[in-house]
Order: C-alpha cells, then sequence, then structure tokens
C-alpha cells in the first residue's frame, strides 16, 4: 500500500489493522482519525498505551491483568477468599465484575485447551489453581468457561485435577439455558434442549 | 464501567473506544488483545504512534500528513506540476495514490463547507489552493469531492473561487456513473439517472 505519506504512517495503518475489530479500511480511518485529533486522541491515547505498557502486569495469584501485583480483587480483604471463579480469559472477568453478582475472587486460566491449536494444559495457569485449592480455605470453585466444546472439555479437565485433593471443594457450573430476553425460535436446539432438561 | 483492573486499563478503554468503528466493547477486545501481546503489538503500536505524532505534520503546500514538509508528493520533481487534484481529507488522497491513475499533485481541504456543522470556507484550506492557482503554472483543477450534497457545495464554491483568477485553469469533476461491477437493481435512482443522462 503505497500512499506516499511516508513509512511510519503505514506502519501505524499496519499495526492498527492487527487490533481485534479493525481491517485494513478500518485501520486507515483509525489513523487517520488519530493524526487529526492529535492533542485530544493521538497523544493521550499513546500516554495511555504507554502507562499500560509499562505498569500492567498478571497477577501472580489469579493472572489477572492488573497495574498491582497481587491484583485490587486478590488483595480486597472484602472480597470472600472461599469462593474461586475460573474463567478463560480477563474479558470474562471484566464481564462478571460489571455484573457484580459474584464477591469472590478469580482465577485466569489464559485460554482453553485445544487440540487444534496446540493448547496443552501445561500452556494454561491450572497448577497455580490445583496449587490454590490445595492450600485449603476453598469451598467452591465456579467453572465460568465458555458453552463450547473447548470450554466444556477444559472445565472438565480441570474438575478433574481438583476432585483427587479431596478437601470437600464443591465444583459448579453456570447454568445453562434461555438468556434473558430471549424468544425460543431464535434459539439453537441445543440450549433449549438444556433448557428444558433443566427445568425447574 | 468499574471492573477492577486499575485505572490505567480503564482509561486505555475508553481512549480506544474514540477511535472510529471501535465501541465500547470492541475497545475492551482490543485493549485485551494489546495487553496480552505486550512485546508483539502494545510497545510496535506504543511507538509508532509515538513516532507519528513527533514526526507527522500538515504539508505546507498542499495540506496533506506527511513527515516531509513539503510532503513527498509535492516535492517530488517526476510529478505534473500543471494539475491540482482538490480532496477532501487524506483518505482520498490515499486512495486515489493506490490507484494510481492521477500523476499531479493535491490538494487536501481538510473538511467540507456545512452550514449544519458550522464548516465556513475560512475552515478549509481554499485560500491556500487559491493562491496555488493565482501563482500560475496550473492548467487543470480536477474536484475529486464526495458525491453529496456538501461535497458538489464545496466544489461549486471552489470553483466560483478559481473562476475569476481568469488564467485560463480548467475545472474538472470526477465522473458520475455506474461503479464497476454495479448492478443496476442495486444503485440508487440518482446514481442510474446520471449514468443515462451521460450515456456516450
Amino acid at each position: 500500500m503505497a500512499i506516499g505519506a511516508g513509512p511510519e504512517i503505514e506502519r501505524l495503518m499496519a499495526l492498527l489493522s492487527k487490533l481485534p475489530g479493525l481491517g485494513p479500511r478500518s485501520a486507515r480511518r483509525a489513523a487517520l482519525a488519530l493524526l487529526k485529533r492529535r492533542e485530544q486522541l493521538l497523544i493521550p491515547l499513546t500516554n495511555a498505551m504507554q502507562d499500560a505498557a509499562d505498569k500492567v502486569e498478571s497477577c501472580r495469584i489469579c493472572g489477572a491483568l492488573s497495574t498491582q501485583n497481587p491484583c485490587a480483587t486478590c488483595a480486597d480483604p472484602a472480597r470472600d477468599k472461599t469462593m474461586i471463579c475460573v474463567v478463560e480469559e480477563d474479558s470474562a472477568l471484566w464481564a462478571m465484575e460489571r455484573v457484580g453478582a459474584f464477591s469472590g475472587r478469580y482465577h485466569v486460566l489464559g485460554g482453553l485447551l485445544s487440540a487444534l491449536d496446540g493448547v496443552r494444559p501445561e500452556d494454561l495457569r491450572i497448577d497455580g489453581l490445583v496449587e490454590r485449592v490445595r492450600a485449603g480455605h476453598i469451598t467452591e470453585v465456579i467453572m465460568a468457561l465458555p458453552a463450547t466444546v473447548e470450554g466444556q472439555t477444559t472445565a472438565h479437565y480441570v474438575a478433574d485435577r481438583l476432585r483427587p485433593l479431596g478437601n470437600g471443594v464443591q465444583i459448579t457450573y453456570l447454568a445453562r439455558g434461555v438468556p434473558v430476553g430471549g424468544e425460543l425460535d431464535w434459539l439453537d436446539d441445543g440450549t433449549i434442549s438444556h433448557a428444558f432438561k433443566q427445568r425447574r
């Protein structure tokens, strides 16, 4: 893409196009928006990214991205130490926190097991979770993993690793069913079948 | 949006969501992608943005964003000095350069006249264009402005400013018609009517 604007601008576009949700065309629009709004957007965003690059790391206890280590959630004495919610990624943790329904702590696996993508148990933060549960004081581990084949395979594997510890920890799963506002006509058969079997 | 990840990460998301094409959800995904790919994406993109903030400015002749001043196009002796292509934004200039059909120089207005948005002639780089044409050696000014009401109003206004200079400069407009691959059934009536009237 030779557009005569100089290698710096083309490099900026090329890197922006690697962000999820941005293709080559939207990356050009984003680059133009940044260059046109130098003071209001380009410089503040550059500083925010530099800040993030300097300060954000994975919490040594739960693996969540944070500017503190341990992260604010792990360090908060008001949060329930006996419950761990296991999530795939920080985005799931952020979603749970937005909802505000959970007052325990988290464990971010950092991905899901996948034979296809070559993700093995040792590539995820599973040993760390086993250690946390082995150390005691945990009464419930909630598997908040995606309702996909990889998500459920990972949940089963993790549960199999936790069960032999034999310290009475309960392993629970997010309920499956009709989402709020969901119309039956638009739902897939698997969801309807689940919701029917687990009716109450 | 309190997600417990610290103010730096929330600030990063808030700024990313100001980019065109990114809403709050895709900004979260983009932030996570950046933080997970620190070495491959976050740091290179931060450096590219810092580079752009430091080096990119508007060309003093044509107004194009460039790391050189005058820009590479204005400074290139191989490009036709007698033709100026007038565009709204750098994105249009980049599109023209990708096509490679034009070997003259450009003039970036920096926007379009709009009574609604309060954009007046003095807010655009129109005086600079008049000066370039007044200085002579220009035989053709091509209005490559959008085929919208604002685009055409701006083109008429600019043409009215250039015509009194009376140095025989020709003012031309991009052809209107059926786009390549366009099926009549999918085109708006205005385009079909234009294409019919200007049939050849």
